[in-house]
Protein backbone atom coordinates (compact mmCIF):
# COMPACT_ATOMS: atom_id res chain seq x y z
CA UNK A 1 0.00 0.00 0.00
CA UNK A 2 1.64 3.23 -1.03
CA UNK A 3 1.32 6.19 1.92
CA UNK A 4 -0.45 9.57 1.69
CA UNK A 5 1.40 12.14 1.03
CA UNK A 6 1.43 15.33 3.34
CA UNK A 7 -0.66 18.49 2.00
CA UNK A 8 2.95 20.10 1.07
CA UNK A 9 4.30 17.37 -1.00
CA UNK A 10 1.03 17.28 -2.71
CA UNK A 11 1.48 21.02 -3.52
CA UNK A 12 4.57 20.70 -4.59
CA UNK A 13 4.46 16.98 -6.68
CA UNK A 14 0.50 18.78 -8.88
CA UNK A 15 3.51 21.47 -10.32
CA UNK A 16 4.76 18.20 -12.58
CA UNK A 17 0.77 18.01 -13.05
CA UNK A 18 -1.09 20.31 -15.51
CA UNK A 19 -4.39 21.13 -14.76
CA UNK A 20 -4.59 18.74 -11.67
CA UNK A 21 -6.09 21.09 -8.65
CA UNK A 22 -6.26 19.97 -4.92
CA UNK A 23 -9.97 20.10 -3.00
CA UNK A 24 -7.92 19.51 0.21
CA UNK A 25 -9.03 15.70 -0.26
CA UNK A 26 -8.70 14.65 -3.86
CA UNK A 27 -7.11 15.45 -6.57
CA UNK A 28 -8.67 16.72 -9.47
CA UNK A 29 -8.86 18.23 -13.19
CA UNK A 30 -11.40 19.22 -15.48
CA UNK A 31 -11.18 18.20 -19.46
CA UNK A 32 -13.36 20.59 -22.22
CA UNK A 33 -14.04 17.81 -24.77
CA UNK A 34 -15.52 19.20 -28.28
CA UNK A 35 -19.29 17.37 -27.55
CA UNK A 36 -20.74 14.81 -25.48
CA UNK A 37 -19.98 11.95 -27.41
CA UNK A 38 -15.95 13.17 -27.60
CA UNK A 39 -16.66 13.31 -23.80
CA UNK A 40 -17.71 9.40 -23.54
CA UNK A 41 -15.07 8.60 -25.63
CA UNK A 42 -12.41 10.06 -23.49
CA UNK A 43 -13.94 8.65 -20.46
CA UNK A 44 -13.85 5.25 -22.31
CA UNK A 45 -9.88 6.09 -22.80
CA UNK A 46 -9.66 7.00 -19.19
CA UNK A 47 -11.62 3.98 -17.87
CA UNK A 48 -8.86 1.25 -20.17
CA UNK A 49 -5.79 3.62 -18.37
CA UNK A 50 -7.72 2.99 -15.13
CA UNK A 51 -7.93 -0.83 -15.71
CA UNK A 52 -4.47 -1.25 -16.26
CA UNK A 53 -3.15 0.68 -13.48
CA UNK A 54 -6.02 -1.19 -11.25
CA UNK A 55 -6.87 2.93 -10.14
CA UNK A 56 -10.06 3.90 -10.37
CA UNK A 57 -11.20 7.86 -10.49
CA UNK A 58 -14.34 9.05 -9.86
CA UNK A 59 -15.74 10.18 -13.44
CA UNK A 60 -18.36 13.29 -13.68
CA UNK A 61 -19.83 14.28 -17.01
CA UNK A 62 -21.67 17.09 -17.92
CA UNK A 63 -22.17 17.42 -21.86
CA UNK A 64 -18.62 17.89 -23.19
CA UNK A 65 -16.87 18.46 -19.65
CA UNK A 66 -15.48 15.46 -17.94
CA UNK A 67 -14.19 15.82 -14.68
CA UNK A 68 -12.03 13.30 -13.14
CA UNK A 69 -11.19 13.20 -9.56
CA UNK A 70 -8.72 11.05 -7.76
CA UNK A 71 -7.67 9.73 -4.18
CA UNK A 72 -6.67 6.33 -2.51
CA UNK A 73 -9.54 4.95 0.18
CA UNK A 74 -7.03 2.49 1.42
CA UNK A 75 -4.41 5.10 2.23
CA UNK A 76 -7.25 8.04 2.86
CA UNK A 77 -5.79 10.69 0.96
CA UNK A 78 -3.46 11.17 -2.38
CA UNK A 79 -0.61 8.30 -3.09
CA UNK A 80 1.72 8.05 -5.68
CA UNK A 81 -0.74 5.90 -7.40
CA UNK A 82 -2.96 9.17 -7.82
CA UNK A 83 -0.18 10.60 -9.30
CA UNK A 84 0.44 7.67 -11.51
CA UNK A 85 -3.19 7.91 -12.62
CA UNK A 86 -3.46 11.57 -13.52
CA UNK A 87 -0.12 12.08 -15.47
CA UNK A 88 -1.16 8.94 -17.29
CA UNK A 89 -4.59 10.71 -17.88
CA UNK A 90 -2.90 13.85 -19.30
CA UNK A 91 -1.15 12.15 -22.16
CA UNK A 92 -4.53 11.06 -22.81
CA UNK A 93 -4.80 14.53 -24.08
CA UNK A 94 -1.27 16.23 -24.60
CA UNK B 1 -39.42 23.43 -26.28
CA UNK B 2 -41.13 21.14 -23.37
CA UNK B 3 -42.86 23.23 -20.80
CA UNK B 4 -41.53 22.47 -17.38
CA UNK B 5 -44.16 20.85 -15.00
CA UNK B 6 -44.70 21.80 -11.42
CA UNK B 7 -43.24 20.26 -8.85
CA UNK B 8 -46.52 18.61 -8.10
CA UNK B 9 -46.73 16.99 -11.72
CA UNK B 10 -43.29 16.06 -11.50
CA UNK B 11 -43.91 14.37 -8.05
CA UNK B 12 -47.06 12.70 -9.57
CA UNK B 13 -44.74 11.57 -12.96
CA UNK B 14 -41.84 10.57 -10.63
CA UNK B 15 -43.88 7.36 -9.47
CA UNK B 16 -44.38 5.52 -13.00
CA UNK B 17 -40.44 5.92 -12.59
CA UNK B 18 -38.89 3.05 -10.71
CA UNK B 19 -35.39 4.38 -8.41
CA UNK B 20 -35.70 8.70 -9.68
CA UNK B 21 -36.04 11.28 -7.21
CA UNK B 22 -36.11 14.68 -7.45
CA UNK B 23 -33.91 16.73 -5.37
CA UNK B 24 -36.01 20.43 -6.20
CA UNK B 25 -34.25 21.02 -9.33
CA UNK B 26 -33.12 17.73 -11.10
CA UNK B 27 -34.56 14.04 -10.83
CA UNK B 28 -31.68 11.62 -10.45
CA UNK B 29 -31.56 7.83 -10.51
CA UNK B 30 -28.63 6.07 -9.07
CA UNK B 31 -27.67 2.32 -10.06
CA UNK B 32 -25.00 -0.17 -8.83
CA UNK B 33 -23.54 -2.13 -11.43
CA UNK B 34 -21.08 -5.41 -10.52
CA UNK B 35 -17.90 -3.51 -10.79
CA UNK B 36 -15.75 -0.05 -12.74
CA UNK B 37 -15.79 -2.07 -16.17
CA UNK B 38 -19.19 -2.41 -15.72
CA UNK B 39 -20.35 0.94 -14.81
CA UNK B 40 -18.51 2.40 -17.72
CA UNK B 41 -20.20 0.02 -19.65
CA UNK B 42 -23.63 1.05 -19.05
CA UNK B 43 -22.72 4.72 -18.99
CA UNK B 44 -21.74 4.06 -22.87
CA UNK B 45 -25.59 2.28 -23.28
CA UNK B 46 -26.73 5.54 -21.58
CA UNK B 47 -24.93 7.83 -23.69
CA UNK B 48 -26.51 5.96 -26.97
CA UNK B 49 -30.00 6.69 -25.53
CA UNK B 50 -28.95 10.35 -24.99
CA UNK B 51 -27.81 10.50 -28.25
CA UNK B 52 -30.57 9.51 -30.20
CA UNK B 53 -33.07 11.37 -28.00
CA UNK B 54 -30.63 14.40 -28.37
CA UNK B 55 -30.82 14.88 -24.70
CA UNK B 56 -27.35 14.45 -22.29
CA UNK B 57 -27.99 13.88 -18.57
CA UNK B 58 -25.12 14.41 -16.16
CA UNK B 59 -23.32 11.01 -15.32
CA UNK B 60 -20.81 10.23 -12.07
CA UNK B 61 -19.12 6.89 -12.45
CA UNK B 62 -17.57 6.42 -8.61
CA UNK B 63 -16.14 2.85 -9.09
CA UNK B 64 -19.32 0.69 -9.58
CA UNK B 65 -22.06 3.29 -8.96
CA UNK B 66 -23.88 5.59 -11.33
CA UNK B 67 -25.69 8.48 -10.54
CA UNK B 68 -27.64 10.09 -13.58
CA UNK B 69 -29.30 13.29 -13.27
CA UNK B 70 -31.47 14.50 -15.54
CA UNK B 71 -32.60 18.39 -15.89
CA UNK B 72 -33.95 20.70 -19.54
CA UNK B 73 -31.63 23.68 -19.59
CA UNK B 74 -33.66 26.10 -22.00
CA UNK B 75 -36.61 25.15 -19.80
CA UNK B 76 -34.61 25.55 -16.59
CA UNK B 77 -36.89 22.60 -15.13
CA UNK B 78 -37.91 19.16 -15.55
CA UNK B 79 -39.85 18.57 -19.00
CA UNK B 80 -41.42 15.76 -20.63
CA UNK B 81 -37.92 14.92 -22.43
CA UNK B 82 -36.41 14.23 -19.26
CA UNK B 83 -39.27 11.75 -18.32
CA UNK B 84 -38.57 10.06 -21.62
CA UNK B 85 -34.96 9.68 -20.95
CA UNK B 86 -35.20 8.41 -17.54
CA UNK B 87 -37.71 5.86 -18.88
CA UNK B 88 -35.64 4.99 -21.64
CA UNK B 89 -32.67 4.51 -18.82
CA UNK B 90 -34.77 2.81 -17.11
CA UNK B 91 -35.30 0.10 -20.34
CA UNK B 92 -31.44 -0.61 -20.04
CA UNK B 93 -31.22 -2.32 -17.04
CA UNK B 94 -35.05 -3.19 -16.07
Amino acid sequence: MSDAFSRTEITKRLHDLVGWQFDGKQIAREFKLEDFKQAVRFVNRIALTAEQLNHHPDILIQYNKVTVSVFTHSANGITQKDLDLAFKINGLVD
